[in-house]
């Protein structure tokens, strides 16, 4: 695994530029990436470009023997274009343009805007496609940062029923797939289907879908447009772009399809403040961060990789400006974070940023060295984490153990209809993840529908919809198999299955879903150790499956038919952990209940173990 | 009391129509309400009505021996008539469009829409009116659902300014009622008047409550166009409408006017965990619902009807899908809800609904068939429902014990103007209403200005309002009387009265209320058991009325004139409770403190015993 | 001191002014502020005045020996010149326009409005300029109230731009100054800056902060209009403004500078329940307010007035109407607050308002007067308050202890970036208050640059830009010197100083900070009795400072480098009270921990001791 940095040239005097770039050197760094912003500099009026700065910044790294990993500037479109079309902006649910000021100022349906963005990549791309020095390109940056894949602008609106035409082919099939029938809902013509926003009260949950899908294939084709461009002029070099942490608004299988290196920019205090932990975790964790948050993304987002190839391009050095409170890192973090990202298989650890900005939004963020240009904490662990690689050598091929099935419509179903406060898909399968973590196992995460061969254990956490890809795919495994609740309740247009859950695998799971209860927090049912909380699912009487957890009450949180358990409750807790610990049992995995805040990370050539909150962490060879 | 459900036809295919009549007759139903969301379907397009399907639906009722509720399908006009008028649509306080995609998307005051409800209601009538099946009508569906009476729109002002010219007469006497030379908000004509909505801060209380009055008279304008048209078309059939739980958009006494039945649409689960119960009372009561939900507004809309004809139009058979948490009722509390109703005088209980519909936004609501056309908990409990009903014959008439004084108005106002975060004359209600159960005793509403004979109490919550007409009332009773806060404190513009305080009634209650103060939670004066919480008027020495509950401080939380009580704190908690129990045995009511969760209803044949929690009650002749 | 009262002759019959005019005087009261909402009876239709009945209100109050303060009516311009001029109107963050209703309907930056503002104080200047009854002006009221200051209007944003301009010169400049290269923000003119709020993310600080400064000085523009006109018209009378509590929209001292006296509004039940204390505090000092929340702005105003007088243009007499909750002051409270005014060297204490209205919004806001014409608790506490007054006679001129520097651009910093969850400069300044205050000393407010000599101790809260004047003023006294967070941390333009914090008191305080943390509640580093929360700062090792708190486990709290103490956590709790009892000890002054909620104020002549649950207080000679 190499080091990087992500660097901002414009920012800072050109006379600093070779220091920095030894300093780099200096601190173990070999890849650079830099423009992602710098629109106005690179382009100050329309059609008037200047190139001058930016060539001799690529130099002076190249000189410098980094490697650079060129942004295309997309994300921050300048001044004279949003003036030019003004009406490029995305507007936000409640019909309100998001103006220029900050950045994301953009809709991905804005025809006129996407003819820019691929006129500006072009113009990038043909100046710096052969260049030596550029070994990687990045897409845009962040796409959907500040809740921006969603648009409600005219633009998107047109281009939703131009989707819907081409999905569901005549308004008919539409109108039945949705069950429009439903409040006299039903169109005549797709020129008739609005956007789900503003309505009196929710729209339909097929029509959010439709919508949440949509979205995400604009962003799809957006970047696409990007990847084409660059292959073309810049043959041999990787393209990638930098995913977020916690974050569904696209279809990250799609993307990772469409990329070399999926990247991702990992936070692990900001998102542990910002996200639904709780005020315990966040306290105790508040300066190592919760010991699951990067790894799960690790994970996530290798999964999501079309090759597996991924890389963190934004690594939390030190403070950050944007959470609701911004502790700095223990000594010793950002070498134990470094080390577990490569521990995961990451190609590249590249920190944000280089120094920290005197101006601006982000003037709070930390980087590896300070506003004055003296280094800050982080950079002498970037050194020694620089060495502990090279002594390392090759990581060595992950070990298969446990899989979990992962599905970002899982995730946008439950947010557009949770049916009890709270319940989240995606927060299911990080408890599941956390859940086999502490069990010391090593977790993939895979796209629905794949072939689950070689893996002992596989766990759909909350899959609404069931292909029957998927569900062949899982009878052909040979896993001990967990299936969560809602899993096979809804078709690909949120609809029942005639069936009822859990649909395509009522044969495997042996039993269908009667009633389904949410339940609000501390209406639970005690079992031996753990509760049924949050949701019950009442299985129908005459089944092949067995009841397996049984509450003290007699109510039934789980269920066995062979080697499939089917839970009845949500996963999380106790009930969880009992759960996962037998069907890790039954799957002969090496599983061992971990103390404390430890995790293990097995390849074929070590074993990490990880103790954030003690910043320590112990490779050894297997 | 007969059993009834509603019906979608539209939703399922017509070969299983004479399966599901079957079914219902064999659930002992004998009622089906139909048709109220199906104008997409019965008007496909402008103009082009398809009665085929409507009418074979009414034939498949019909030939099972079943009678038909018709609706009149306005509360989801179709997507081409919103294309066709697009201001149509209500605008929110913020002067957002409402739009299409959900229902209810519709303004009261815009006319075009007005024209068009009533030509498709003419249309229905016309078609059905003397249909031997159709015994009833339902006007529109749930009149303010997804807060829908208030509209901001262009519409909604220049029919405020008429109704305020209607009014006032005078933009002279407005100013005057008003007081707007407070803040130079004075007006020199009518055609000045804005809605209330989007000032700098607050608008005038009266501008307000002149609002809320007119919001309130527009449903009614919309209701009394649809039942003018269907009592010429439809003679001899009743004409109802189905309220809402815990809802105060209009006055429903009004609406009670116009209609021969009033019904309403009982969710006890979705309501407690929806309203302004304690986490404690929420968790407690969670699948059994607590124990005065649903009798509230039995005898409240009881109270609001005109014959006193009342009806659970829509009745919770499972989970819902509306609320934050969703858990099944207890096995048993379906049945005891249909008793409960009958108990308290219903003339129908209509389950919602039929079977749960696979798709759209509801797919969580429960039915008393699962969305696969197989039965769930509920319909067996409606067949020994019917089995009891059958059983006991004439439940008798109900016995008189209590009345409750409730205004709409009343709420408007302390909504308007709550002067302690939260205080409502709704839950002030609710809470006397609770207290008189507890001690097994019958309640009665009545509106302000009828009258009270026949009554051994009287109690008014908090009506600031007292017309001469009821201070008449309340003189000619021989009630014991219970007067609670901020009664008598203003006018019918929002004013104080002259002599403050309680107004018309000061002779009565032998005070006056110099100051008011109202206090945060945790700001109290211990009595005897009891304490001064929330609220605190100071009453005038010098007057007739003597102290009679006295917190240890010295601070006066009570007086009592003869037999009028004044209470100048909240009416809540431990000192509701004595000064309740002390009237009533003043009263010579025939009281006892019920353990637990226990209610009881008295009618001239039965006493009925209900136990929520335990699922239980009994029926025991006088 | 004398006694004065807010009074509104337009809401009451003729015939009664003579009686209220009579019952002042006989309540001790000497002065009457009139006029300031009565613009629609002044001036009824455009162009038509009608001054009889305020000829006659004038005549009344002077007839019977009491002076007038006159306010220009242009907090609530009438409905028709909002309807002459619909653009008049502020928009509001949403870009929604705050229409006509209440008051303050007005944006700043209107050109039309500003005129018209100009002729009616010109109109009113002109009627009693020189009327013998009239001791005072009130130029409009409560600037600010419901968040009126800011204004994103197109009037707002040409008015900006030019502001802009005049400040920066060249848009290269602010480019530079803001760091606008960072996110592509670089601007090509001042024509095409938009204002700071709709941004897809956080606009950069450095916009808001000049928007913020723009809109301060467009309240100041606003105001000065008036100012000259009135000294042009109505010479030798003193022209004073009402400031509000806790409200930081404007510059004060700016303000200050434009006034002859600064008036305020005291509110303190209203205050201490709407602001941030605690739940505690709210309930235990709900009937007599925090000790420190009057006196906090009577020092504050004080500091912010030119020559230091200052007085309380609106004092609560009993509850208000605005709060969450509304509770009755104890009785003698607003004697106590009337006497603690005076201590701190108020010219005026007027209470608002004279007589409770019957009618509109404030209807349930107390006065001197019942609504009924009765007098309400307050009056026979402002007669005692006058009597006393004049047994004192002339209270002494105040002793100099402790000077807090505050600074409102450092609250509007803290509020754009509060890095840190509810951190706040004017939070911090008004804690360091505090804890001076519970060592029974005397403190005054000083405006950032100002002399500093005569102070023994000198408080710098948290003020994030440290001017050469200021630096140069802390340098040249000889007070001990205690330095919060943050403190020279940016420069005016909202960017880091070169060399770090503490920017230009790097030499004075012997120390860099290197790393900022801020920390949520419950991430503690605990000391001896105190703890280090919320914010830690890391000082660069090296320098001059030596530690002086350290926590337990190392971490240090604060740094003492000769007379100067810098704070590496947030001012607050026993961190501050250790802190600045060492500090008060070391610069030799009088200081005694005082007793539960007592308070001290010493001036030349008298000791006062206030213990405000008691309602006591003592005045004892020095
Ligand atoms: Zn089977
Ligand atoms: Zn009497
Ligand atoms: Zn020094």
């Amino acid at each position: 695994m190499e080091l990087g940095v992500c660097y901002y040239p414009e920012h800072w005097p050109q006379e600093r530029w070779a220091v920095d770039a030894q300093m780099m050197r200096d601190a173990g760094l070999s890849q650079v990436r830099i423009g992602e912003f710098a629109w106005s500099r690179i382009e100050p009026e329309s059609g008037k470009v200047a190139w001058d700065w930016l060539d001799q910044a690529v130099e002076t790294l190249h000189a410098a023997g980094l490697k650079v990993i060129m942004g295309t500037p997309t994300a921050t479109p300048p001044k004279w274009l949003v003036d030019h079309m003004p009406d490029m902006v995305a507007l936000d649910r409640n019909g309100k343009a998001r103006g220029f000021g900050s950045r994301r100022h953009y809709c991905f349906s804005h025809k006129g805007y996407k003819a820019e963005a691929a006129r500006i990549t072009r113009a990038v791309a043909e100046r710096y496609g052969d260049h030596p020095a550029i070994t990687a390109w990045q897409t845009d940056n962040e796409y959907g940062c500040h809740d921006t894949v969603q648009s409600f602008s005219p633009a998107a609106r047109d281009a939703f029923r131009k989707w819907l035409e081409a999905r569901y082919k005549t308004v008919e099939a539409l109108n039945a797939a949705w069950g429009n029938v439903f409040w006299s809902m039903e169109y005549r013509s797709f020129e008739e289907i609005e956007l789900p926003n503003l309505t009196v009260t929710e729209a339909n949950p097929a029509h959010w879908l439709a919508f949440r899908r949509f979205s995400s294939d604009q962003v799809m084709a957006f970047n696409r447009a990007q990847v084409d461009i660059l292959r073309e002029l810049s043959p041999g070099r990787a393209i990638t772009h930098n995913a977020m942490g916690f974050y569904t608004g696209y279809d990250h299988f799609d993307l990772g399809e469409d990329l070399d290196v999926l990247g991702w920019d990992s936070y692990p205090l900001g998102f542990l403040e910002m996200f639904r932990f709780s005020d315990e975790e966040k306290t105790s964790f508040a300066r190592c961060s919760h010991p699951d948050i990067a790894a799960f993304h690790h994970d996530l987002y290798r999964g999501c990789a079309k090759d597996g190839r991924w890389s963190v391009l934004e690594q939390q050095p030190g403070p950050v400006n944007w959470a609701r409170h911004n502790p700095a890192p223990l000594a010793g973090m950002v070498k134990l974070w470094t080390l577990e990202a490569a521990a995961h298989g990451a190609e590249l650890v590249s920190y944000f940023r280089w120094r920290q900005f005197t101006h601006a939004q982000e003037q709070m963020h930390a980087g590896l060295l300070r506003p004055d240009g003296e280094p800050a904490p982080a950079l002498g662990e970037a050194r020694q984490a620089a060495d502990m690689l090279e002594e390392l050598g090759d990581i060595g091929a992950p070990v298969k153990h446990v899989a979990i099935v992962f599905d970002y419509a899982a995730e946008w179903m439950t947010q557009i209809q949770p049916q009890g406060e709270g319940l989240s898909a995606l927060w299911a399968a990080f408890d599941c993840y956390s859940a086999m973590r502490r069990l010391g196992l090593n977790v993939d995460f895979v796209k629905p529908g794949v072939s689950l061969t070689g893996y002992a254990l596989v766990i759909l956490p909350c899959n609404p919809i069931v292909t029957l890809e998927l569900a062949e795919a899982l009878e052909h495994s040979q896993a001990q198999i967990i299936i969560g609740p809602r899993t096979g309740s809804r078709d690909a247009d949120f609809a029942f299955p005639p069936e009822l859950a859990p649909g395509a695998l009522t044969e495997l799971c042996g039993l269908t879903v009667a009633l389904s209860e949410s339940l609000r927090p501390g209406l639970e049912n005690e079992g031996d150790g753990w509760a049924i909380a949050r949701w019950l699912d009442h299985a129908e009487a005459g089944h092949a499956a067995e009841a397996e957890l049984v509450a003290k009450d007699g109510t039934l949180a789980s269920f066995r038919h062979g080697r499939v358990r089917t839970l009845a409750t949500w996963p999380q807790g106790a009930v969880l952990e009992t759960l996962v610990a037998r069907a890790a049992r039954d799957a002969g995995l090496p599983y061992e209940q971990l103390n404390g805040h430890k995790r293990r990370r097995t390849t074929s050539r070590y074993v990490f173990d990880f103790d954030c909150p003690a910043t320590q962490f112990t490779v050894s060879p297997v």
